[in-house]
């Protein structure tokens, strides 16, 4: 068993809900098992400008259920020079930290995996991101609670007056990757959604127009991914305008509320559930790895499978929205 | 008591949470004093189109809880012209139907003005828009809803990650009325609402950057009631992009999200109660009037007050805001 | 103007959703107006055995969307004794406050009477109960959202299978006060609300197996206020179970689920709106009195009026609960 | 292929959210396969009293998201006759139905087994229980929106009063099976779950009591399963009132709350693929079996495989429980 008498724990990246409930884990899984936690605050940021405070079991009473994350996160330049991760490392060797637990995302983990590796200091990372873009674990926390604000907002919509011809464009976050706006689709039984893994394939809208909308008797409600890839709800809306302008459109930009937010039962069990693991990792010696879930158990993922691109969408999902939206 | 054997009911205009609430309450209040109903489908449309239905005590079972409306909405081109309304009435005549109850805001309630007038038909309004931009009333169904909605979706963005000089942009509904984006700003402890009714007064943005972020260590929260007055959130965004490029900046637009979801207590028991009072209104020989409700009491509101524009906003509000987002 | 220098604040009795936003009112109101402020911890008890805090405008940043009350709250048998009084005299005069804000609901107020008689101290009090048991205040916070979360629990209980013969008892709060049974009703679409201040005119339960359920196809929902008057849920359930076998009997019992929550939008601005204007209150050489609501404007309720019991019920509520119910 | 023309959807027994999603999805992916569609009413009751109507595309059009079933359901005492069963295989032929799809609980599986047997007829059969108490899956439809209902009441609870001794207990579904209670405790903080599984081995209360409210600050909150095993919440609390009488104690108990509700995200995929795996199947000339999830893939799992009893809870997720409670 690895001699580790303190770790550090820290938030990076967007905020995920579900970050608490895993602070909460490894702060509690590491006290149950005699080391010391720190909590670092804004992710790399505290390093450098250390601040950083002792965790005790109360620290994290009462917060299982909170969005955001108690420790704040923040994005750091100053950690992606050489010069800003010695002042990091120094700051670790000063508070007496032997091993961190990061949370965040792709990003995140990166700036774990070269910083562990310059110093040789042990890391476990868990994976909180909404975008469920990382490879090696099935989910990642935040995704399911992400999932659940997106359908219910696409609920609300289609509440909504239905005339004919109207086009609702509901703009949901993911960046290169689609599962959110797909899987979102699925479960509130919108129409179509328009991924960035598919853009080099076909011209979803141009699709979903000339066979979708023929059939619905109701208003249609698209959900897309933000960004360049696919342009986002707005781009979207212009071009049917020009294009098709027998429709009336409209567009909804849910934006950070995505992020936000009390975490679903899954976010919050998947996070306690990885919290503890990230202590037993230690415990066993593991080091720069990625706690990740796959078929319901633990696995341990080094960084840098976690954070290699392209996690494919499922086709069979694909299919099924296809099916239903008859 | 006036001699009423049967009574059509619709819905008109943009949705609102209660509508059916409010449906509910009409027909049981009605077939409870022995009259007839009639549901009349997608507004003054199901009038010229004939869709018309038989509405019984379980026509309205288990909606009370549901968004949108059963008896769907739409606006009709048709029922604005003279020959339309006049296919309209002759509907009713051949319908049986000898008054009728209007649940919508106030592009509906002047159709139904013209409508009385031109051919002496007794008409009873509900207030059912999410603006509560109607005189006469101190609320109007559905607005408790939105605003709620809106409250929940600024609280999951406060959730998220909060750097000193990030600015979110929430635009919400309300067209030349910044009730739900004032209200909405309380209640969700944002910094500030951008609102119709000051645009002439003063630059509310630039008074926001030169006072407000001053203070505050996190991310500021402003609310931006849509449409032309104020320009809307992407409008904001732009401009700081220009003006402030040192902030960082977010936009979230709630759109048609906020004419959905299933009501809050205060929409269904406002549409119960006004419901009922509806028919307690047309038995009673009121015609042409809109059920209001002012200090809890019910109170008949005629048509031209209604309808008159220029709800005022409450200053003691305005002044709260600014005094809790210190 | 009162010379007021330093206030406390203090929450007491049972939690009530919005008494974060009340607190977070008070605290900013205070210091603009140059007022410093100290949070009370566990009400009374705090002041016996010193639990106070200085309170900043951030020490109640992010709370005006929490359940709960970052004060805490306790019933303080010390306090009712003479010698406890003076103790918390002695710890007022001690950290230099001159006057107090207490948020709580009859019991409380009664405390904060009985107090600032003996030592003639400046109290304001602010309506926090769900029970809206107060005289001289159309609202007070923390009902709405018990309502809502009544509301949204029947919601649940209808979308369950429903056989002819199925009667669902539902327990609610509010002590010898039928609103919330009588409001949860009429919000939820349930058949029958069994309330304390019918119990002595009629069998209510008898009342609704002879009339209510012979026309109902569907599972019946009946809300019950707690506590001895009624007898509750479960007193119902054995009775229906005894006299009438025919019925197939199930029970909920909501317990504190409806004392927390995140308040409503109604209750944040009802709050917000109370707080700030204690602040008022204080500035305008009030002392001894409640803010209360009227007819959405402030009023200011001497301590004695507002605790005086039997608040009436609406009687045409009631009506309307049967009418709508058929 | 199997040359299947026309099928039957049932659902039956205790209602489960997802249900409605289930039924949409089965619908309409026979319907993208040339196979016509009929709803059967109130489960088997349906079969024998002949409440069975044609279902298209838009008959199960903007019910994803609704709690309950669109088809009703029932436990039917005639089916569990042979006499019965008869009536059933009757109506099927009569109505020209060559296959069915049942979903429900065990009980319902149960009878499918027999009927399929019996009389040699195709049934596929999805798991539609809150409890998650059938094999051969990894989940029922309707239990992660039941353990998130659970985790949001416990949530509710948590905000209110914490004084030191008090013991909140939290009755909640499951029949023999402790899924709920001990998942709902972990998802909600909670400091235990009585369990069915557990009674034999240990004394929980007595262990809850001697171990784990020593360190507790606040008030503890446990969740207890329903049923004679445990005995329930209000035998718990008897138990506490006499062996620790100085423990306050407060009891929940949610009853029908946890089969309602709009499903999660989770419960609407989840419905969605089994619902449309349960065409395939058919198609693919599979019968008398179960469609079942596995590590994310669609599995067959036969009838008798399924609803064999004790579903072993996960030692480990227990192990999770108490060291986070600390």
């Amino acid at each position: 068993m690895a001699n580790i008498k303190c770790i550090g724990v820290l938030t990076s990246g967007g905020d995920a809900p579900g970050m608490n409930a895993a602070i909460r884990a490894v702060t509690r899984a590491a006290i149950f098992n005699g080391i010391e936690v720190k909590g670092i605050m804004r992710g790399y940021k505290g390093l450098i400008f250390d601040e950083i405070v002792p965790f005790k079991t109360n620290s994290v009473s009462n917060i299982i259920h909170q969005g955001g994350t108690v420790l704040k996160t923040a994005r750091s330049k100053e950690f992606q020079t050489p010069e800003g991760r010695q002042i990091a490392y120094e700051a670790l060797q000063r508070e007496g930290i032997d091993a961190m637990v990061v949370i965040g995302g792709d990003g995140s983990l990166t700036g774990a995996r070269i910083f562990a590796q310059e110093f040789n200091f042990p890391i476990v990372g868990l994976p909180g991101t909404i975008d469920n873009d990382l490879l090696g674990t099935d989910l990642t926390i935040g995704y399911d609670t992400a999932l659940n604000t997106i359908m219910q907002a696409v609920d609300k919509i289609r509440d909504t007056a239905s005339s004919h011809e109207r086009l609702f464009f509901i703009e949901v976050m993911g960046r290169e990757c689609g599962f959110l706006a797909l899987n979102g689709a699925i479960a509130s039984g919108a129409e179509a959604a328009i991924i960035p893994e598919m853009m080099m394939q076909q011209d979803q809208l141009a699709d979903l127009i000339s066979n979708g909308f023929r059939k619905s008797k109701n208003s249609s409600l698209v959900l897309v991914t933000e960004g360049d890839i696919t342009g986002g709800a707005m781009a979207m809306a212009e071009r049917v305008k020009t294009e098709y302008p027998q429709y009336d459109v409209r567009v909804t930009i849910l934006g950070h509320v995505q992020r936000g937010g009390s975490p679903t039962a899954n976010d919050r069990i998947l996070a306690s559930r990885m919290g503890a693991a990230a202590i037993d990792a230690l415990l066993d010696g593991q080091r720069n790895v990625m706690i990740g879930i796959q078929n319901d158990e633990i696995v341990y993922v080094p960084f840098s499978k976690a954070i290699k691109k392209n996690k494919p969408i499922q086709q069979n999902l694909v299919d099924t929205l296809r099916i239903l939206s008859i």
